[in-house]
């Protein structure tokens, strides 16, 4: 298996409200069959029903509600920019679960949930490099 | 909000299994503070511990076990790539929650989860262009 990730999918419960949530942040994407497909780098971003997505994945859904144990991270150039990202997510519907503060890794970073609840982290980590494309690399941690 | 997505945080709950399972699929990353971090193109793929990964998030936690409202994809060049994929993932430990088949849009995938319940699916999309570095482009879905 390559080392590599090509789509994520967030499961919604209401296509439209989470369509308006990500347009309200300025992301475009493409609306094709009750599904909605946002370009980011070179990956994709798929919103589509959650049963419907739990059920392709051949699985049982208990719904929404609780940690679905993944966590997005979008990264930033500044710290300034962390509190205009999430100012603009809090406007757009989001609730922040955790309000902008320093990180231990000496960063900057706050995290809110989308509508159907998927934590994304917005973060400045000034170790981890972002290019002008917006790509990241992790860089060399020092480890053993 | 820029449209870009920078990380994907796995939570986690044995480290050294989640770790091990990657590690068995020929994904290699750096290990420190009881953290993982994998390059994967553009992004970078986490594995921690989900106990801390939802408390970092401000989220309470019911724990593992149910889907999580997110499914991963790795695209493949190949149909036969479909199938090596899902048999190393299996191999190494994952749960095939389903086989690979024909999907509705002209496409071969099937779907495993991993140790921890995370839930990826591996796909040969032809519509859906895969460059030499492994990035995926969105195509023009044609939407109205």
């Amino acid at each position: 298996m390559e080392q590599r990730l090509s789509l994520i999918s967030l499961g919604v419960t209401d296509l439209a409200r989470a369509r308006d949530f990500y347009a309200a942040l300025g992301w475009t994407g493409q609306e094709v069959q009750e599904t909605v497909f946002l370009q980011a780098g070179g990956i994709g971003v798929v919103l589509w029903s959650r049963d419907k997505l739990a059920a392709d994945c051949g699985l049982p859904d208990a719904g929404p509600g609780g940690f679905g144990g993944i966590a997005l991270a979008h990264n930033v150039r500044s710290r300034p920019e962390v509190e205009e990202v999430l100012a603009a997510a809090a406007a757009a519907g989001a609730r922040v679960t955790r309000p902008a503060a320093e990180t231990f890794y000496g960063g900057y970073a706050g995290v809110f949930c989308d509508p159907d609840g998927h934590a994304w982290e917005v973060a400045h980590n000034p170790g981890f490099p972002l290019a002008a494309d917006g790509s990241i690399t992790i860089p060399d941690l020092g480890q053993a």
